[in-house]
């Protein structure tokens, strides 16, 4: 069966109306909105004859009644706040177009990629056994702290088990997305055939001075942790390019003065920083490149930092032979339209990496936008983002 | 009659007990304890034969019923939120055992220098006739939002007139006060006579970005608006030691990303910076280099940078006589008790210098504390300032 692209953009138009906001959508975990979608998929997943199941974290499962071997697709259904209507429905309504073509697809709409709640990416953890009971109980709505338990009740997914991935069942796992950037934008590209997804680790670190007043305290007998936090900074900024990785990025996104006040000299600060990269080793070296500034810092100025890991992602490689299925079907389909590049973005597809091969395709952002409600993609782009998955998908499964 | 030291002891610790917190005090403008505070100061000047006043801004005045030539002393009693017991007081006891000596001295005690009202200085501006009505209509209480009016009314003081300052009537005005700073404790040294009040300049330095995702956004793309800020303050960093004054001060209080998210690249960032400087020609130099940076920013960097003045307060020198009449009268109760220095801090002084020659006095800071209800100075240096200022003011008034 060929795939039917006009049916496949108009599910996506269809999914964007439920929670619609301007042009994009406001669908929140768990919300009305997000369950609304939750329920309309697993009516789509039983019409294109799969079995639909909504699981206890809110899965939408649709399990391919046929033989195998088999394939995983799919991507999320809720959204930031006020965003877009692309992000995750894209590779969740391309996962039913390929089923709905007849390949032996099951379909899986991941729930809270967007982490809504604390530590996100409850579904694909869930599925892959990274999400415990207790992690569960912990768990809070990061915008309104109400209880992820509280979340699931309201939703009626209260008691309901939780499903786990059946390893041995797939050949591999996929998930078109937008690039949420704008390099294939700027290479005049429409496909980014994906490397993998980098590995992120991300850290606070505090400057410990003392608060005194602004015209009192001299400059030789203050301690400016403020001071200490941008020379640091600074530093880094000089070091990292030394280090880094073609591809890496480096942000710090929070600075924090205490008491943060016009005429008070800052006697602590925080910083929260992250680096990204595909390659463990780059990885390590920009590890090292930071503790090792830490340590000159501590070196040189009179306000001791601390170095403490926040978070750290393991980088995920897509799977070589999926790379050159999709690239030789690109190439096919619109010569000289893919290019091979990483997601500097997360992805449940990360997750899914722990236990299956798996590969990602990416479509063009406009202007880079994601995250906000203006956020979208050519339907020309579209369409031929999902041809390429559907003959990518095909020849991996021959 | 000589000054009562023991006395002047006492009254300070009679004082201290008046919103007491700690081994400080709690008394924020116009509160209750701060109230109470300004009617006890209002009966002791009576005792001492001054005719007290409270004015329309809080102002409390003990005006000398004997003939001039005259001086006017002072500070403040209110205190910074849970601070300390010396802050404005000492100034206000010591004045008062001035005019309890015999000396023909007003004393006052200017309302607000703690500026827990927006502008800040109400009494002390109200008196040389830089507070207008409209000012008070429009000043609130920084802390809680409450109209400097109704702070007013409810201590009992709407519909007073405010009084103004007679210049011809005082040959110069004089405050002692704790130093806020560790440069006496640190030379060894128990009075300060101050050579001149900084001026202050003060500025918000914004920077304009673009917000974007911190792993979908190439280094190369991305316009972090956090670190031009941060960049820009290394270079500051760099630049103003080479320009600086013996004495200045240069700070940044505050800085504000915007979101300030970790993983999202700032797309705004603000600054607020300041730099003290006894000399209008170092001040000068300081502004002509900050403004040198910010173009220099704006010519290297991809967020613009815009730099727009805040407060300026202009620096105030202290009278060359009365400096010297407090530095030989040091000298001969202490000798080698004194150096000159410049306040780093902002006082009332700064604001009465506009209309008379002034002088100050400054003890030592215990460790430098202020603001703080742990902030002390030992008693045998209190004793020894009041013996100075009276010493220092019997000779200006020979």
């Amino acid at each position: 069966m060929p795939c039917d692209i006009d049916r496949f953009l108009e599910d996506l138009d269809t999914l964007r109306r439920i929670g619609a906001y301007k042009t994009g959508v406001h669908r929140p975990t768990y919300s009305p909105q997000d369950m609304e979608s939750r329920h309309w998929l697993a009516a789509r997943l039983a019409e294109a004859g799969l079995e639909p199941t909504i699981d206890g974290i809110g899965n939408v499962f649709g399990r391919h009644k046929g033989e195998g071997p088999h394939v995983l697709a799919g991507s999320h259904l809720e959204t930031q706040n006020h965003a877009g209507w692309l992000d995750g429905a894209l590779g969740v309504v391309s996962a039913l177009a390929l089923a709905r073509a007849g390949l032996p697809v099951d379909v899986c709409a991941y729930a809270d990629e967007e982490s809504h709640f604390g530590g996100g990416f409850l579904g694909s953890r869930s599925l892959v056994g990274a999400l415990s009971d207790a992690n569960i109980d912990a768990a809070t709505n990061r915008y309104d702290g109400t209880p992820l338990r509280t979340a699931l009740a309201q939703a009626g997914l209260a008691g309901r088990p939780r499903l786990a991935l059946e390893q041995d069942r797939y050949l591999g796992a996929f998930e078109m997305h937008i690039e949420q950037g704008t390099q294939l934008e700027r290479a005049g590209k429409r496909i980014g055939v994906v490397s993998g997804i980098v590995g992120v680790r991300q850290w606070l670190i505090s400057f410990e001075g003392k608060q005194d007043h602004t015209g009192g305290t001299t400059m030789e007998e203050r301690r400016d942790a403020g001071l200490a936090a941008v020379r640091f900074l600074a530093a880094l900024d000089e070091a990292f390019p030394r280090i880094r990785g073609e591809r890496s990025t480096w942000t710090t996104g929070r600075i924090a003065l205490d008491p943060n006040a016009p005429h008070v000299i800052p006697g602590r600060a925080e910083v929260t920083f992250q680096f990204r990269d595909i390659s463990d080793a780059v990885l390590d070296r920009m590890e090292d490149c930071l503790r090792a500034l830490v340590l000159e810092a501590n070196r040189r100025d009179r306000c001791p930092a601390t170095l403490s890991p926040i978070a750290r992602i393991e980088p995920a490689l897509c799977e070589e032979r999926f790379q050159q299925a999709f690239a030789s079907a690109a190439e096919e389909i619109a010569p000289g339209c893919a290019q091979a590049m990483p997601s500097g973005a997360i992805h449940d597809s990360q997750l899914i990496a722990r236990k299956l091969p798996m590969a990602m395709l990416f479509v063009p952002s406009k202007d880079g936008v994601s995250h906000h409600w203006t956020e979208d993609t050519d339907r020309d782009d579209l369409a031929l983002g999902m041809k390429v998955l559907f003959e990518g998908v095909r020849r991996i499964l021959a």
